[in-house]
């Protein structure tokens, strides 16, 4: 494809079929119009077919566009004709035109625009980072001691334009992987991991592990693209894998698709950049100056990851500035148990040090003016997310397992949030909408007055990654009923739950949605088994559940009753 | 792209880079591998890099792969290839590498696969279905006389496997317009519609016109292909416009895909078919016999278009016959304001027949064994789409109009359903998960005790077609509170509502969500008025609201009540 301007002087072939009512089958020439203009081109067809002297004939599109020396100018190379009696006449046979369907660049510089969807207010871009942070604990599954995942935010502009930097200290990629990076829809399913054919490396699904927190959150093969775009307008991947000594560099950006496409160049054609580590001197702009500094960053590292995101929409720069402590803690609530382990952040238990802590440090800072201090949290150290609020203000849990068809399997808990004394201790999340953030009350646990009241028990982790949209309100065992008489009707209130589920659970392309699994585990043929000390209970899950909760009630609830009212008494002693 | 069997018998070109240490710039040539082994080639490459004679080096792929003589007859034509004194030897200059990184075509086969998802049980066919049915609506936009829009199961093993037909007599495609079509996220937006440069046509928004219902539903380019690809896995697309007297045919499956990966053949490399109206002489196997049928029926018809979608998932056949009164009604619901026109199904009214009716037609039709009669319906029929309810069982309506930023148009209007005797009037779903669904009782309508209970107000149409998984609850001026003392808050619970809004509101790729409905119009910019007579009125629109509510309760409602027990008295005229 070249633009018709070239054309003139340039090569240029094109397709011709003779479509006039006698012949019975359609011939085809390819007829060169190099350097011709329309009557010759016209005098060359008559003579390939044979057009007899005073015979008229038209030649058309195949939209039967009639071709006359304007139109002739414009034509593309390589274009289908029809050589015809008049332009209205019936096809005497059918004839075939060879297309091209590309998917239009739009695939990736459009794929996260209309995904990460706000219909839970102001939430989405934490949800692209999730896409980065994803890949970043896939990358670094397999590594030995602390596994770095760095998002900085660059906003000092006397360092360059705004940059926003997911990086990472995991496996890296070969430039073929940097290439498949950017292959929209390839995924550790589909593509071919091999330089050669003869080095197979199918994919394979890493063996069960408690929480289902395998790292390999990876699954369409958009994830990426789709969250870079949808935060910027132009990626920087820069990559160093441990097998070579190398470090790939790859920039996709929408300018570049536009460029091409205007050029009429082959739209999804680039260009990896091999050099050697903290080799900067491609980079010479003033507006880059940061990549200056992070390339410099890349001696003495074995393997590595950074994905740069620039042209990053205004007021997404604004809301990652104003709004950092709650995309921050939206963060840590995604990856909660990546980030503290399969117990979560227990606050009362981190002194006792039982458990093997996690070894995934995800970082965030804020780089705003030169002299002003970056802006630093470790998602380790927000204690102010639902999972942290919950596990906090607990006094016991309940613990189960869901076996549905094949490989499908669920882990649950649910916790027991009493009353105490005088109130309710389920934890409301203080910056739920509406009734916008009180931003006074950071550090407190603000207490729910009427427990859970309708609010669903369940929050769903696939792989061990929270699936933000999902909720499952709850399960016929552990719904309040009449059979369930025992237990008064207000101790269902105090419950809140986690569903652990592996990837036999579908979600959907943005990972915000599971597609059915609320569906799946209402199936009659879903096994739930209690599970006490990692082992299952062959027992009855409603009766068990049903005493777990009674217990609970009146082990932990301390209502005060005033009974029996006897006058006021002034305590002299307080 | 050919495969290395191939390879070693054809042309073979590799490009390579003298990296060794001492070069300062690295210096690249083109060096022919056809017919050579890697003997031969390393002899060539020594040649043309003049390495000495005694000089050790070695060939990698930018991977560091070192090349030996049996991974060189692997090598891809064009690879990249390092010339290096050693394998693990730095760079001693930037490198570079050229790439292609089309998408996958599961871009297009997998498109649909997680967008249609289930997360309100079953439903997820019909939204598919409703995209194919979209793009008819758009295509018959202009038409005059009745739009016909016609869905076939095919379903009736002797005529062939089975098919699904979506076919509309609207505008067709011409052969460039087909080949459009096929391009994934090319849209009315982004797409050069015209043959030439020199005739322009770019897209003109609709002017506005009552309820939005302007037959522009598309929007991003993907719709027809996540739908084919969900419900299937190969669509053929017959298509003709008016402006030309030829049939084009376009096949696109999997199956194809799959064939030109394996054969390293383009990827998105189709024929289009150009043929004369109902001439079938490429159809020929037995298992398409249909398609005779359904081309015979071309013959003296203007411009139609036919989508043709093989290759169905056994499970969706079996939904697709075993709910079939569902699935259709819940198009119905989709296309409710299209098929019955502004004021929708007003089967009260309908005798009066005061307003012109819809022109649009849309048909459904299943046919199964040869025997058994097809089973059809008309959408026009269908009258228990809760629209159709909520219209029947409503007393008053009370218009209003949004003017968000810019062009953001929403129109909206309340129902009442008024307490009538001993028994409110809400309609409830009869249909409604869970509960499962009760299906004696068709046709009445059932009540729904507590009125609309906690269920949002606003059902939402988007270009007057349905976004499903949005509803908005309520806006601050019609909702319950204090200050609206003057009306019983039960009366509140006694309101349906629509909103309409033109495609300034973006909505999530596959249309199942708003991106941010509420929150755009919960804005404090957005205006609210009341509409009488499709007049604005300058008027406090609380006021207004709760002055007619409190009306349609004075005039509407009838409490019986009991008041001062006479005795029991038998009545002997009934
Ligand atoms: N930080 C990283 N380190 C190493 N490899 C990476 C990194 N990020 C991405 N990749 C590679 O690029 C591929 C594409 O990433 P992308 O997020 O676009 O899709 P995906 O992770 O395969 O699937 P999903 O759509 O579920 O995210 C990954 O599968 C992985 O092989
Ligand atoms: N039945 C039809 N008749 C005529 N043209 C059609 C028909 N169906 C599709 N097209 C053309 O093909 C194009 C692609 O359709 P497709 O549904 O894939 O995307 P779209 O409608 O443009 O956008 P959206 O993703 O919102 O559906 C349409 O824009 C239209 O030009
Ligand atoms: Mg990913
Ligand atoms: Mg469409």
């Amino acid at each position: 494809n070249i633009s018709s301007e070239l054309l003139a002087s340039s090569h240029r072939k094109m397709r011709v079929l003779d479509c006039r009512p006698e012949s019975k089958q359609v011939t085809e020439h390819v007829v060169d119009a190099t350097g011709k203009d329309f009557e010759g081109f016209l005098q060359d067809v008559s003579k390939t077919f044979s057009v007899a002297e005073k015979e008229t004939f038209v030649l058309t599109t195949t939209d039967r566009r009639v071709i006359d020396d304007h139109i002739f100018d414009e034509l593309d190379d390589e274009i289908t004709l029809q050589l015809l009696r008049t332009a209205d006449q019936e096809l005497p046979a059918a004839t075939q035109e060879h297309i091209s369907y590309v998917p239009h660049y739009y695939t990736l510089v459009q794929s996260g625009m209309y995904e990460y969807y706000a219909s839970e207010g102001q939430k989405s871009l934490p949800y692209a980072f999730a896409e980065l942070v994803d890949n970043s604990l896939s990358a670094t599954a397999n590594k030995e001691g602390l596994r770095n995942i760095d998002i900085r935010l660059l906003f000092d502009e006397s360092q360059g334009k705004h940059a926003v930097v997911v990086r990472d200290n995991g496996c890296g990629m070969t430039s073929k992987q940097l290439n498949n990076w950017a292959v929209y829809r390839l995924s550790k399913f589909n593509r071919d991991n091999s330089t050669f054919h003869s080095d197979h490396s199918g994919y394979v699904r890493p063996a069960p592990v408690p929480r289902s927190l395998n790292s390999d959150i990876s699954f369409f093969g958009v994830g990426g693209k789709q969250a870079v775009f949808y935060i910027g307008e132009s990626a920087r991947i820069i990559t160093k894998p441990a097998s070579s000594p190398d470090v790939h560099e790859f920039v996709m950006s929408k300018e570049d698709f536009e460029r091409k496409e205007k050029n009429k160049e082959d739209i999804y054609c680039g260009v990896i950049r091999n050099r050697k580590p903290g080799d900067h001197a491609h980079i010479v702009a003033e507006e880059e100056l940061y990549l200056q500094a992070l390339i410099a960053e890349e001696e003495g590292k074995e393997s590595f990851t950074a994905v740069v995101i620039t042209g990053i929409q205004s007021d997404h720069i604004t809301y990652l500035k104003q709004q950092f402590h709650l995309w921050t803690r939206e963060l840590a609530h995604i990856y909660h148990y990546y980030v503290h382990g399969i117990h979560g952040n227990d606050v009362r238990q981190s002194s006792k040090n039982i458990e093997r802590e996690s070894d995934v440090d995800i970082q965030i800072s804020l780089v705003e003016k030169s002299g002003k201090q970056p802006r630093l949290v470790n998602l380790r150290d927000i204690d102010n997310d639902m999972q942290t609020l919950y596990i906090n203000s607990s006094s016991a849990s309940f613990e189960f397992r869901a076996q549905a068809q094949g490989d499908a399997v669920v882990e649950g808990l649910i916790r027991y949030h009493p009353f105490l004394y005088d109130r309710e201790t389920y934890p409301q999340d203080p910056y739920a909408s509406p009734g916008a953030p009180d931003e006074e009350d950071d550090e407190s646990l603000v207490l729910n007055p009427e427990g859970r009241g309708k609010r669903p028990v369940f929050e769903c982790f696939w792989n061990g990654r929270l699936i933000p949209y999902t909720t499952v309100s709850e399960f016929e065992w552990c719904a309040c009923s009449k059979k369930a008489g025992a237990v008064p009707a207000e101790c269902y209130n105090r419950m809140s739950g986690v569903l652990f589920t592996n990837d036999c659970f579908p979600v959907s392309t943005n990972k915000l949605t599971f597609m059915d699994l609320e569906l799946q585990l209402r199936d009659r043929e879903t096994i739930f088994t209690r599970v006490i000390n990692g082992q299952d209970q062959r027992v009855k899950i409603q009766r068990e559940f049903t005493a777990w909760l009674k217990e609970c009630h009146e082990r932990y609830d301390k209502q005060i009753k005033f009974m029996g009212f006897q006058g006021v008494t002034s305590r002299l002693d307080v």
